[in-house]
């Protein structure tokens, strides 16, 4: 089997930490090491660095080489553009699939957090073993903790394996949902998050695409013969731009009836905001946290800063994210992590790209 | 006649960008100069450089000469250790009276804002010609804008001169008062600020302190023959720390019958916190004011930040200060401006004397 590791994002929300040349998964936000050394870490026992693909962007591809020196350097797939992860996973199945097109491929974002690692395991390997053992694309389908309205749900159909990590069938996908369907989903006990975690044979994905995404299948075909060659690179830059641009979810496992989901109760954060990384890092009494430098707190309350190695003096106030880097600092309320995203469109604006 | 520039003090205030090796007066807070400079600029037509004396910390001498290499460097006389105003002007009383015993000292502190110069000019003038033809120790006294509550006032009686700059007696000296006290002085029309603003001829304040503080006067008389010599510095070393610590307006001329007071009407500000200052910069549309840095203010209002060069992003935050420097960074409401001493305190608290 292989790992292939997405790691095409570009981590706006943690914007002036991730730029564009140093997107999220990139970035040291928990413990020692980046998410995506974190990542590739933590699938060890499952695949060595010989066995991982990223599916990276062409501008971060150097970085991921830094960072993941054990991994071959054919084994980084540089998108020269974005395309979408029906692209993305395609891509990495075709490579595979060279090899040895029985082969499964664990397909995993790059910047998540799991903290229940040994539950995290065991639901990886039954997801691998439903994809060895049937032609089927498997997608992990994470237990809501909470009426999300961020994330996708996937409706469960009939039970097919009582043991924990369950195995169901899927009934369908829902959009991001409002609050109060959200609730609903919550409530049911059948609606789960949509986790962009899969397991499928290489060989299965590709059929899959051939019937859904005929244009793709016919760019992964003209592609394939360059795979795992000196060639690679340069094919990839004449043909990749040419994919359609699609979620793979969207693209291929809305349309397919070969399908399951298993149930995923590992401990498990998106980090998709300042916030919810914030929730990791050690807190004051009066809860605040600092990364990376020394907090002086006086009177401050439940504040959020990254320091970049500074002294953080805080004095009266509360709920502030603040963000410090060599040039930049941004500061906002902690409700407001989201729109980060209005920092960026403004700097795009007003021509400041040299700080993206 | 001679300018006496008072630079003796460490600007807690401005921390972080004022630093125990960096106090207030060396910074550049407004325009292209730090307030020294402009201090001594601005006086020029009276005294040339080389009839200016700058009393400042043994710390902050190497600064100051740094940025005054017009003014002799024998004339930058090192405090040991900090003595209060008294033993300041009483020492740069006895380096002139080496020189010429009747020449006047204008005395004048080396971190305020003066926004009418012209009037500034003719004011000093006045207290100059005041003090050259009468025995008196000559203070000035400005014009009350609010009833403030942070400066002592001087109560003034007999009108001398009614041509403006007007020339009165004192009545009496009066702390920092309550508000309501504060009310009834603004209205009365007899009251002035105390402004640590003064002229006198050299001997006329020797003289002074020779009968109410007979301990300066011996130990200034210790250190004389040492006074422009190549033994000044030592001298100080030795004589200055054992010299009373008090202010010259407690010590000398609460105690003196000899005053006049000038009345000042000059645009005059004492610079005293990050929101003073920030009323100097440009604000954008939305009162929000960034110095030495680029803002990207969104949904941002009545901010003030002192950048260190870098872009400062603002997203929904309200009447915040924000100083960010290379190892520190501070944020605090606009209304606690004051409280930078207790981020001081308890930095000395925690021995972090590396940020102080």
């Amino acid at each position: 089997m292989y790992v292939v590791v997405m790691a095409g994002g570009s981590g706006t929300r943690f914007w002036p930490a991730s730029r564009r040349q140093r997107p999220k998964q990139l970035l040291t936000l928990t413990g020692q090491r980046s998410l995506l050394q974190q990542t590739v870490e933590r699938l060890k026992p499952l695949a060595g660095p010989e066995r991982v693909l990223v599916v990276t962007g062409l501008g971060h591809a150097q970085g991921v080489r830094e960072q993941l020196p054990a991994v071959p350097s054919g084994q980084i797939l540089a998108e020269p553009l974005a395309r979408n992860t029906a692209a993305a996973a395609g891509l990495a199945a075709a490579w595979v699939a060279k090899r040895d097109p029985g082969a499964v491929c664990l397909v995993l974002p790059a910047d998540h957090l799991i903290t229940d690692e040994s539950l995290f395991m065991a639901t990886l390997e039954r997801a691998i073993a439903v994809a060895r053992a049937e032609d089927v694309l498997v997608t992990l389908g994470l237990t809501p903790r909470y009426p999300a309205t961020g994330f996708g749900y996937i409706e469960t159909g009939q039970v097919l394996d009582q043991n924990p990590p369950q195995v169901r069938r899927v009934a369908a996908f829902h959009e991001k949902p409002a609050l109060a369907t959200a609730q609903e989903y919550l409530e049911s006990g059948r609606h789960l998050w949509n986790s962009g975690m899969f397991a499928w044979r290489a060989e299965v994905l590709l059929s899959e695409i051939s019937r859904h995404l005929p244009e793709l299948a016919a760019g992964l075909n003209e592609l394939a013969p360059h795979l795992g060659t000196p060639g690679q690179d340069a094919a990839l830059a004449e043909i990749y731009p040419r994919l359609p641009s699609i979620s793979v979810d969207h693209g291929v496992l809305e349309k397919s009836p070969n399908l399951r989901v298993v149930k995923a109760d590992f401990g498990w954060s998106d980090l998709g905001s300042w916030e919810a990384v914030a929730e990791l890092w050690p807190a004051d009494q009066a809860d605040n946290v600092c990364q990376d430098g020394r907090l002086l707190a006086i009177e401050a309350q439940g504040n959020v800063v990254a320091a970049g190695g500074r002294l953080i003096a805080l004095l009266g106030v509360k709920d502030l994210v603040a963000v410090v880097t060599d040039d930049v600092l941004l500061i906002l309320p902690k409700q407001r992590c989201q729109d980060v995203r209005q920092v960026i469109e403004n700097l795009k604006e007003h021509g400041l790209d040299q700080y993206l």
